[in-house]
């Protein structure tokens, strides 16, 4: 390892889930054989890092914990079974920071299913401090140039929505309708189905929102605050329904509509992970219109790198706040009271 | 038409929903430029057959009407825009009797999805009588050769089956779970997994459904009136869930139970037509496990035809009871009642 | 049939295979009961039209013949069993003039594969004359208020090409190389290659070419006049080869090039029909690549809809040369001798 | 490691292409950390393993090296980073012995086309010794208490023809050609395909071919020996030809006359790698029955895991002869003349 790794850093740790997020001195960590040591510069902040630290998930997470997923940095060691990577290279750390690589799902490259999959701000100190361990083979490729704040979220809400959008199984010309269309996901999830040929057709609510909608791309908005029969105006706008839907809304009725509104033999994606939620189809109409109900987790490697791909050739733009890692806690107070618009990036240098 | 084509004939009709069940003289159709007179010699007796009767579906049917929709016959005249029938082939009335062929639907070959689909035995009169008329494009070609009352169930149970097969998009090798393995559509369904090289679980209740199970070729039984957790006994037996879920039973609580033993990245099929009942799923499980949950209709002409190859090739046996057609009223009564095992076929002469 | 269609009408017509080409008075023909008859306004000239005049394919024609098939017009009158539509409509004719629609390829929705193919301008009488019939089920949906001439070659070219872009089994971003990219099938795949998401490389010969390439969306452009190895660059810019081939050139050296220019798992797609060419692929490294060499021919209804809806959305332009019907037998000399640059519309008022 | 590991083993070993076949005591290979040092008992003998000898292929062999990629034994010892194997496991050593994980072929599960594929008894010493090394990812798993030497030949040979298979892209009760059917691929080809649910129909020359292939579950054997035309009588007995083709013999002649009994839509896979031979496909026919014609290489983890599945179950037998390591180079010798029947193993014991 090189001279210039330091011994100690900066970084926000808890001890306990809901304990204090304390931003302190801590040790930097050492790459196995299999890892890469980034020098992580910037990082996006997800719902599921408030997730993490509150512990409100079925999965049990690490403690003490170091948390954040969408770390964007510069490799400044790895071990000896490294392979295709080099000191000073851009890196990501994902959601997924590893997995076993020979379970039946990392076989079939659904490697974000894989049972020992180590997650990184959950099981795997994760992007909320200065240095941190990625397995090499998981670590995402950035291209050198890329801006390393902006291209943050993509590493797991650009990657979320983009494998959400595959997942609905549609062609260039379809209709995807994106529930929830405006927040930080559904502004990504606009931006990547105009770029891959669909036609947008975006439900959300507010002026502002319209506004924003059009501003990505987006074909048709309805604000359910103002429509009276959002099923209806769906049916009729896209003449027999959405091809596709993605859920990125967790609200139960709304999930339950988008059922509704989806066309005969389309797809219906929950991408969303609400506690306790439950989708609700009605049988009789899912099997004579034939429509999928699918649910789409985290992309895996090749997801990563095409959705940063997309984001590398401009034609997806991330809005982002950046903020200083020792900001930490009270962004995460705001997002728990639901204040932010927009994405959340921390400055790990400051 | 030929001369040998009788004015009236026998059949059963009613002229409102849930009144009498009239077995008497009727006309004999005449059929269209599009159409086949079919001299119908069995028709299957249907649960879809007690609601069109009932009139207990979303979707009106016609009045006064002849139900059937599983009949098999012998071409005796058609219109003049028929291709590829002869006089004498054998020909088979199935649920979907028509369709406008040129809407989204019927190009992209989901004909049964056809806004416009004229359904036989609901729409438009079907098998319950010695002659009925069907579109050329859609009634299925029989080989000659084959015994016409034993076939006659294929025609929608099976069909319904190897498409719900289909549907769960598996490979050789795959488990496929049934639940409800061992009624009629499981039965079948059971035969048509076999030959399509997937390994058979059944969920059943009693000895006798598991020595029929074992019999058409299943190969692990689990009895849910002694099994103690049918979901654990599944994920231990399948090595973490079955690949594919065939819901032939139409219980609530069997269909939630089906997306928790669904393997990672599987397919839970919903075939049954229950009113008014949900299909449940936990969102947050759906995602992770990215599992997908499909309704399927009845089968296209291309599932047909492959269907009736499985049949005639002897992989596929269909258990029937013969009855006359004046017995339909009794048939339907039991029906109602819970009292039919296996599939019953009138035979139209008697 | 209303009293304002007459009798007779101009058509071109020719008795024998390369015998004389006569724009004379003929009759109007009738529909049968599954057809339309479409007064055709403007039909778009193909090399197809040529094959079909001199008879040099293995296909034998009708004769004598009105050729022709990629008309547009206005429905005039139907026969008794056509469904879903109206005098008035807009309506187009294509190559693929009628199907039997019950054999396994049409069951299938390759209807384009039917043995019984009824073909416009072939074994048809086609779109060279004001008044046509075709099968109400294959004839093609035009929007009201289309440009009925920048349309025309959107039934065959249009249609052919984008069913080619499908056939390269690709997804948006992928990179796609047009070899031959700039005649009138290459052109207007960039068009639609480029609203699907795609990354298009093409290959074709001169600054004109270039020109238009980049003014059609192209993002790189190969000149085969100047480029000493195709195959290099190619594999340079595209960062290990085009991921998908559309082979419109149909030079027996160029598609054997695209074999060794395509990415690992990658397909490449033979579309031209050239008579006594053979695509040649060294087995060895055809194997070790793992990549597809498809045949695709013409869309199917599907694909012709979806075809004009790109076209209706203005995402493809057409650029057409108008002349009237009679000038058919010169512009007929021009293409033989290859003087066409772009597509020549004929006006059959004319 | 153990104590019980040797520091030396006997092993098969040439220095040159064409060089002598060394039958000596050579050192025992340490493991690095992603491997594992596996105790090999049986190798199978396979034609790749006479070309890596003969260096005729174009990519360049590992001097010294010992040959073989189909080693059947135990775990031993295994790196640091290994994950999810035991002490005590059987294991497989297959012809891709690791990749790098991470490129594009990597990460969508191809990695067999990993531009870094590092293979058995090629690029890597592979199986013709008592002691070998191979990555951990990539190792085969193969079921506690299957025969050593039986499964030897599945995990080239019978992996090999599975993805080929699956490659045609068939369904249950589709017709299936294999054009070589009675060799030691072939063989094993037709007991995959009926496991799948394929009809089979094989085509080689001679009675006891004939014999082996109703014994192996073939549908319908053609003798080329007799049988005047070929491809006539496919396109009779299939009603229009085979869904899929499986060139196992490596003739040109049969490779384009599979390209002509292929049904419209249906596939022709290319397995075998002959050095210097083309497929040549007639481009109007190709186009106009819209056929694909597709290379597949061996099978990745996944195919590895289902072809030994099928094996485990009982499904597939590996008709073997086991003969001395030390018998290497006389195996080789016969295999050059064309006189091995069947499939050699090879106890690295002896």
């Amino acid at each position: 390892m090189s001279s210039s790794i330091p011994e100690t850093q900066m970084g926000v740790i808890f001890e306990s889930n809901g304990g204090p997020l304390e931003y302190k001195e801590i040790p930097v960590p050492k790459p196995k054989a299999n890892e890469l040591l980034i020098n992580v510069k910037y990082s996006g902040v997800c719902h599921t890092d408030l997730h993490a630290w509150h512990g409100d998930w079925p999965l049990p997470v690490k403690l003490p914990l170091v948390g954040g997923h969408e770390g964007a940095g510069i490799v400044v060691a790895m071990g000896d079974s490294v392979k295709n990577w080099n000191i000073g290279d851009y890196a990501g750390i994902k959601w997924l920071n590893g997995s076993c690589m020979n379970c039946e799902s990392c076989e079939l490259a659904n490697e974000s299913n894989c049972p020992q999959a180590d997650l990184s701000g959950y099981t795997h100190d994760g992007s909320f401090q200065q240095y941190a361990t990625a397995d090499a083979v998981q670590a995402a490729k950035i291209p050198h140039g890329t801006d390393l704040a902006e291209v943050a979220p993509i590493l797991c809400a650009g990657v979320t929505v983009y494998k959400a959008l595959k997942s609905a199984n549609l062609k260039a010309g379809d209709w995807v309708a994106i529930s929830g269309a405006c927040g930080g996901l559904g502004s990504l999830a606009i931006q990547y189905a105009t770029a891959m040929g669909y036609r947008v057709l975006g439900i959300d609510g507010g002026e502002e929102k319209a506004e924003l909608f059009k501003k990505l791309g987006g074909e048709y908005f309805i604000d359910f605050t103002k429509c009276k029969d959002v099923i209806a105006e769906i049916l009729e706008v896209t003449d027999g329904g959405a091809h596709g839907v993605i859920n990125v809304s967790v609200s139960e009725a709304a999930i339950e509509a988008s059922t509704r509104y989806c066309r005969a033999n389309g797809t219906v994606v929950l991408v969303g992970l609400p506690a306790n939620a439950y989708c609700k189809s009605e049988v009789f109409s899912q099997v004579v219109k034939s429509i999928s109900i699918v649910g789409s987790y985290v992309g895996n490697r090749a997801d990563t790198r095409q959705a940063l791909d997309f984001f590398a050739r401009g034609l997806v733009k991330s809005p982002i706040h950046i903020a200083p890692l020792s900001d930490l806690p009270e962004i995460f107070d705001k997002m728990a009271k639901g204040q932010i618009v927009g994405r959340y990036v921390v400055d790990t240098s400051k």
